[in-house]
């Protein structure tokens, strides 16, 4: 339902119709729609944009920056996404449900990508990871966050070019 | 207002009596309390956040995201600010308003401060100043908006060094 129908037109009532029970049993488990969005996030996209470790940093992070780009760009997933964000801006419970069960687990990945990255001598050890992580997922969600642009495939390897290599002239 | 009262919690009608005029008036010259703190950013905030040119394109990084981070540091101003960027996911001409009259100036102001660099030298040619511009401002966005840490004064010069030297291995 998350990829067909807009989060503000799903309701519980729905959900207990497509699973042939009733609300009182979805109610029974989930206190609210959103703690159910959370754990189908949880369950059904996290396995999409796990972080791979191939042994190359750089291709790794296309890679990883290029799935999660893939999910923001699903019409109505991608939406569904930015309105939960959205939601969780003045919603503490619902943060936090994110923070632990969506963000938490892909940061912990990222940061154990890119801590065997410096351990294989391929990332500067002198740059905290969690700085890495801000700037790589940032330079994803700013744009989709803000209505920059449309998401552009061509965007994870320009973020990940200029990462890597740098902003300051060439050495 | 916006420094002191919960986005949700002003309305026309205090906005009208700080004012001394009617509602009527108002909305005479806006459509919705949107429009209106849409015009209030872009006059009262915009200022604070113009783009430094001092000819050091390292030192003016680090003092434009320093200041984003202080307004959106500010516990009802920054809170304020999120929540707008909420609405905007849901509400197609309120992002049409923040992107025209917020996002676009700033984005401008940076494209400029960044080919100044280039001109300089101080900036690789061979990168697109619009992913600089995702990587910069995502990497403060992304804490704030995921609420993943407090806002951090260290931020602004960490995320500026990693993307002036590259996360890259040292050459």
């Amino acid at each position: 339902m998350l990829a067909s129908t807009s989060y503000d037109a799903i309701t519980i009532e729905k959900i207990a119709a497509q699973a042939g029970v009733g609300k009182q049993t979805i109610y029974r488990w989930w206190p609210s729609k959103a703690a159910i969005i959370v754990d189908v996030w949880a369950e059904v996209i996290a396995p999409r944009v796990a972080f791979p470790d191939t042994g190359d940093l750089e291709a790794d992070l296309r890679a990883q920056l290029t799935r999660m780009l893939d999910v923001l760009a699903e019409p109505v997933l991608g939406l569904n996404y930015m309105a939960v964000i959205a939601d969780s801006q003045r919603d503490e419970r619902l943060a936090a449900d994110l923070s632990a069960r969506i963000f938490a687990p892909r940061i912990a990945d990222t940061r154990d990508r890119l801590r065997s990255a410096q351990a294989a001598g391929q990332m500067r050890d002198d740059i905290d990871v969690d700085t890495v992580t801000d700037l790589l997922y940032g330079g994803i969600f700013f744009r989709s966050l803000f209505r920059l642009a449309p998401l552009d495939r061509t965007q994870p390897d320009a973020l990940v070019a200029a990462l890597i290599q740098g902003i300051g002239p060439l050495r």
